[in-house]
């Protein structure tokens, strides 16, 4: 399915192994080019603490004019203060000089393990070598995929195309999700390349519509990481200019597209996961009332354990509802799992418990809809369950 | 240890089995009574689905002529509607006939199974006959403690003595915690009674105070319960009254010691845990600050794997403090876990990692410092690690 997905017009990439990685031949470093300058936006991670490529990389956005992102694997430069700001920092010269661009104009991400300087020698003899295969292939892409992977199971990358001016454009993305080697964070990196030609403006506003009801709506174990961060670079190499409202609109769809499908592999690639779980929480007074109360039910650790179990275990979910900080009564709650009824406006309603423990045994998704009767407000949210291969991911290691 | 709490004078009490567990010989009825009016005061779950009991006892404190508490145990008597709130005053009225006071003046607590109505006809006999066999004895007070647990692996009960105008007066309380029978909801129930003679204002305030430190600064996994009561009766049975500030000091200490306790037994006996974890976050600007990250900490699951893997894994720890939406640097923070430094000041300090895991892995009880550098505020905080033990007993039923 992902072996050919195409990159945009006038973009190249490439995954390479330099050696941060000790075990196994696994690719660690990723180049994302582009051969004309970009429009560039990016949304990360709002932990304080933070790692140095997320500072780098935030100082340099929005701008108009990024050519380039490297991306590490195996490390996260993650407080480890200035010395990693400074390795960070070099990472991007090491790249802009291969291309020969201003390094302010190159991006920087890292994940892997906190609190570890870079081996900085093994990134000055890799990102020039890497730099040397850079190709516009589909194989690449996919090779640059697999170097920011640490634990996840598979690369995860997305395209789409839509008509602007006349003009197919595509946009196309890779990301890498909740995965650990321990003793590492969960750390969500993302790259999403357009060829379509956008103001900085509206890279940058179109980039956080799209990771509002994509990136921001999922949730492996509520720790927030502290590399998180999904870049957009369109390079108007397609010759289309995305302005008018209705070229806008069509060019926020399918970016909404391409982001939804990278952050649901993440939760589909989550860790130790066995079901993936579609939270649909409508009938709020606005959105953020739906989304703090599909938050509070997805990081319950009683809710997660219900859905590995196959429980439907309803005053679990109701109960995560109750103590979301969202004013609500029992009453304004009705509640339905894959389907089945389980609780309607304040009342427990009779149901086969042992159908609906089949069907969330039998299904890998699990579908929850909790509908409110204060408004219109709505959200849809992804998470998974939370099982004992989690645990043994993230506990049954020394560092 | 806890085979001979002796009770405050004037307080009776009694663990019965009524019949509301299916399995097994348990205990499932708790009575505490007093032969005297009691100034009453209650700390219920904020959460907005909460149990009947909690709106019923809720309602009726403080006041200052309670005169005994119920307490069953297999069914919690939550998301049970308008009939839910029937049998929960049904309950009251029950024992209030048998010991000859207004049904107003008993107060009602239930834990267990979410959403399912109580079996009445089993209470209706068992009350009266519960009513019958209570004692003064530390014997009757251990079965009242047996009788409110449901998978706790221990009774829970603590005693104090302090001076008051010169008479030895004293506090003892029983609790349950954590400890969840599938489909249960995790339920705290905590009854202290003393024979010192308090105002209503000075039950309740005192109350207040303790719990802030106590039942409010524990946690297992962050889901808040339906039923959650912490519950203190006076009854005055000593003659000493708590009146002047120093006595009120007096009081206060050994009142925050019961429920330091009783709060810490819950964590002791947390479902599936390895670890006994206490967190100590000082230097803040102010005690809520404080409580806000030690809160965050406390909930990662990252982090509580970590510990349970005896992982030293410190950026776990800080991450988890840099989301929780206190104003932080990075350089602000020091952290020592068991004693060892291992990052300070914003800088990761060198330390033998082999030798920190092995003091995770042979200590049951494990300390996290961290240290801001903002102001006085600090806060105790108590939690333990998530084991593959809590995944089973969540997990692995079917309801």
């Amino acid at each position: 399915m992902t072996e050919q997905t195409p990159l945009p017009a006038g973009f190249s990439t490439a995954g390479f192994r330099c050696g941060i990685k000790n075990d196994a031949p696994k690719l660690d470093l990723a180049l994302f080019v582009s051969d004309h300058p970009c429009t560039a936006a990016g949304v990360f991670t709002t932990n304080l603490v933070c790692g140095a490529p997320v500072k780098v990389s935030r100082d340099r956005l929005p701008r108009a004019t990024a050519r380039a992102v490297v991306i590490n694997s195996g490390n996260s430069n993650a407080a480890t203060g200035e010395r990693g700001l400074k390795d960070a920092r070099r990472m991007t010269a090491l790249l802009a000089e291969q291309i020969g661009v201003s390094s302010e104009d190159v991006l920087v991400a890292s994940t892997g393990v906190i609190g570890r300087f870079l081996p900085m020698e093994v990134l000055e003899a890799g990102i020039p070598a890497a730099a040397k295969e850079v190709a516009k292939s589909p194989e690449s892409f996919l090779k640059a995929a697999q170097a920011m992977m640490t634990t996840d199971t598979f690369p995860k990358l997305a395209t789409a195309t839509v008509k602007i001016q006349g003009r197919e454009i595509r946009i196309s993305g890779a990301c890498k999700g909740a995965a650990m080697i321990a003793p590492n964070m969960a750390t969500m990196l993302c790259v999403i390349m357009t060829d379509a030609k956008l103001s900085v403006d509206a890279t940058q506003t179109m980039l956080r519509n799209s990771v509002q009801d994509s990136f921001n709506c999922i949730s492996v174990d509520g720790h927030e990481s502290t590399s998180d961060s999904v870049v957009l670079l369109a390079n108007g190499a397609s010759g289309a200019e995305v302005a008018s409202a209705e070229d806008q609109k069509a060019f926020q769809a399918a970016l909404d597209e391409v982001a939804v499908k990278l952050a649901t592999d993440i939760i589909r690639d989550a860790e130790g996961a066995h079901h993936f779980v579609e939270l649909n929480v409508t009938g709020t007074r606005n959105r953020d009332e739906a989304f703090v109360i599909a938050k509070s039910i997805a990081d319950s650790p009683l809710v997660k354990t219900a859905i590995c179990g196959a429980d439907p275990n309803w005053g679990r979910i109701i109960s995560a509802a109750g103590y979301a900080g969202i004013p609500l009564l029992e009453t304004d709650m009705t509640l339905v799992i894959n389907g089945f009824l389980l609780y309607e406006s304040g009342t427990p309603v009779a149901f086969d418990a042992a159908q609906v423990s089949k069907s969330l045994r039998d299904n890998r998704v699990v579908t929850i809809d909790l509908k409110l009767t204060h408004g219109s407000g709505k959200v849809r949210f992804w998470t998974c369950d939370l099982t004992k291969e989690y645990v043994e991911l993230n506990a049954d290691y020394t560092t």
